[in-house]
């Protein structure tokens, strides 16, 4: 979902997506107004614009294809849902206070009327819970698979940005939540005997079919500053980590030890090797789960944030590790001894990969 | 492009939109800062919010598929340049300058590179033109057609927004440009025979693929105040004042000999019924001609631009009827009386119906 129009060795998507940006007119030929107004455009979660009171406008966009970002055989209540929460995620990631969606929306020739229609209960719902008006749209019919874009706008206070590239030497990097239940739900959904039986794996399923974008937690630290670089953990943490280290310059040294795991992890990875799959160690798991929807943060070491353990309901943080000095690297420590940590996690679901 | 999330009885793909739209949070359970911005919502061209100056912001979204939105024999240029104008248009519509565009990409797993960068070509081009920074956006692949959405947002002063539901009684109505073109040009295309050879069946297929947002024109408009309502006209003028009549709850009076015809459009009729088509009357064909991006406008009828030939480059304008006390109704002033016109015109191409 967060193939993102940036400037990213990550992989060969981002090398299309950087041959496309660069057919774009340059700033110079846009008018004075257009230009003058603009703070961050290609290369970020979201395009940033100065509005005129001083606050900061974001505008970020977001695709779901049926068979690639979802399952057929998903409630399309939870397809909405995540779609608007994978949106919003990207304006709370850069520091962003989320206002209004717009929807797109792709209806398949062949498909019923109430699977629209329960997609979209589920997008209300979860439009709800955000505090997020959906205030226009677009629906089409196509061949294709059902597909919808949501675009999200929201504002942020000048000099609170939380851009990619803002991580600074000395800042602790820190994230919300526990991270790996997203892979081992999504592995639990794509499994032939789904729906799973167990209380905890069904835990695990619903931790990847419903997140929840971290608009509480981000509101509660944008409050007090002091947050200088974010990345929405969409694409699994070893690759945002990669995003922050090459778009601010610096290395990035994370305690192996420090991963917060989901609650169900192990118990997961147990049964998955008793079961006659791969023995896996849970941290490398975790840091390449993608769609968790966290927040990756490099933030002061001193910020009081860290030891509050409410943060808007959303917390704690955990600190995983620390920002030096460039250049850009990944730096894993192990027990073992530290390694570099190589992108990896989420590309997409679908036929040509799933997990990369 | 255009089935809006409106509340239309216009067809059946405005009753899947309401019920769609029915199924969204109510205002009451939002924050009372989104709240409180909202101006407009679902059932205009765009989502309309307070500024923090007291300017209005606005947001649209329009979707392209291939098969359906755009010939796969087309150019991938005309095609990008066509979705981004349509876009647009949807904001100049309301009286808006557009600033800023979002793009979310779905690449066909099959599709070339080459053609993605086509397209993007030609959305540079029209964005280069009409003075809009692409700032952002996605690419994600898919099992379906080659499909993108774009988001287009912009501003407008406060008191100066041309809403849907802003005609009133005693305004004049009005259109930019010469209609019909690009029906004639969208059948041309669709020839087997297609690319035409003579000059003016060239000048018809450019029409329809290649046509320009009246940004220019709204811009000259706007500053001058006097505009009370306004559509693009993407469905056909017929739907367009359909429209106009409902959500303003007034009649409207068109003249038939008063409505422009775009230059080549009789003499493509005629060589159409020549080579054994129906013979059709060029002001009904021109009525139900979809995507001509043209601007209709409701308007005071002192309003000073009704003299002004040039209008930022894309006038004059061309008074064709009147804004009467309601209740809606379109009737369409001929030699033979006056009738009552129905709504016709752009569905949208593809296997279910093309025109409507």
């Amino acid at each position: 979902v967060s193939a993102r129009l940036g400037r990213d060795p990550l992989g060969p998507e981002f090398k299309l997506i950087d041959r496309l940006a660069d057919r774009l007119p340059a700033p110079e030929v846009l008018p004075d107004a257009v230009r003058a107004g603009l703070r961050l455009g290609i290369g970020d979660d979201a395009a940033v614009w100065r509005l005129p009171d001083g606050n900061l406008g974001l505008l970020t966009i977001d695709t779901v294809v049926e068979g690639v970002h979802a399952y057929p055989h998903e409630r399309p209540e939870d397809v909405g849902a995540r779609a608007l929460t994978a949106a919003v995620s990207d304006v709370a990631a850069m520091g962003g206070t989320p206002f209004f969606a717009v929807v797109a929306l792709q209806a398949p020739r062949r498909g019923s009327d109430e699977t629209l229609e329960r997609l979209y209960d589920g997008l209300a719902e979860e439009a709800r819970a955000l505090g997020v008006a959906v205030v226009g749209g677009d629906v089409v019919d196509t061949p294709g698979p059902l597909a919808f874009s949501i675009a999200v706008y929201g504002t942020c206070p000048d000099g609170r940005l939380w851009p990619r590239g803002g991580a600074r030497a000395g800042d602790v990097l820190a994230v919300t939540g526990r991270l790996g239940g997203s892979r081992a739900g999504l592995e639990l959904i794509g499994d032939p005997d789904y729906p799973p039986r167990s209380d905890w794996e069904q835990r695990l399923a619903e931790r990847h079919l419903r997140p929840r974008a971290r608009v509480a937690a981000a509101r509660a630290l944008q409050a007090r500053g002091g947050v200088h670089g974010a990345q929405d953990i969409s694409d699994g943490l070893s690759s945002e980590l990669w995003h922050l280290a090459l778009a601010s310059e610096v290395g990035l040294r994370i305690e192996a030890a420090a991963v917060p795991l989901h609650p169900d992890l192990e118990r997961y990875l147990e049964a998955r090797a008793a079961a006659g799959g791969e023995r896996l160690d849970p941290v490398g798991y975790a840091l390449d789960s993608g769609e968790e929807y966290e927040l990756l943060l490099a933030l002061e070491a001193t910020h009081p944030a860290l030891a509050e353990p409410d943060l808007g309901g959303e917390g704690p943080l955990t600190v995983i590790g620390a920002v030096t000095a460039g250049p850009p690297e990944v730096i894993l420590v192990e027990a073992g001894g530290p390694r570099r940590l190589l992108p990896g996690g989420w590309s997409h679901r679908g036929a040509d990969g799933g997990k990369a």
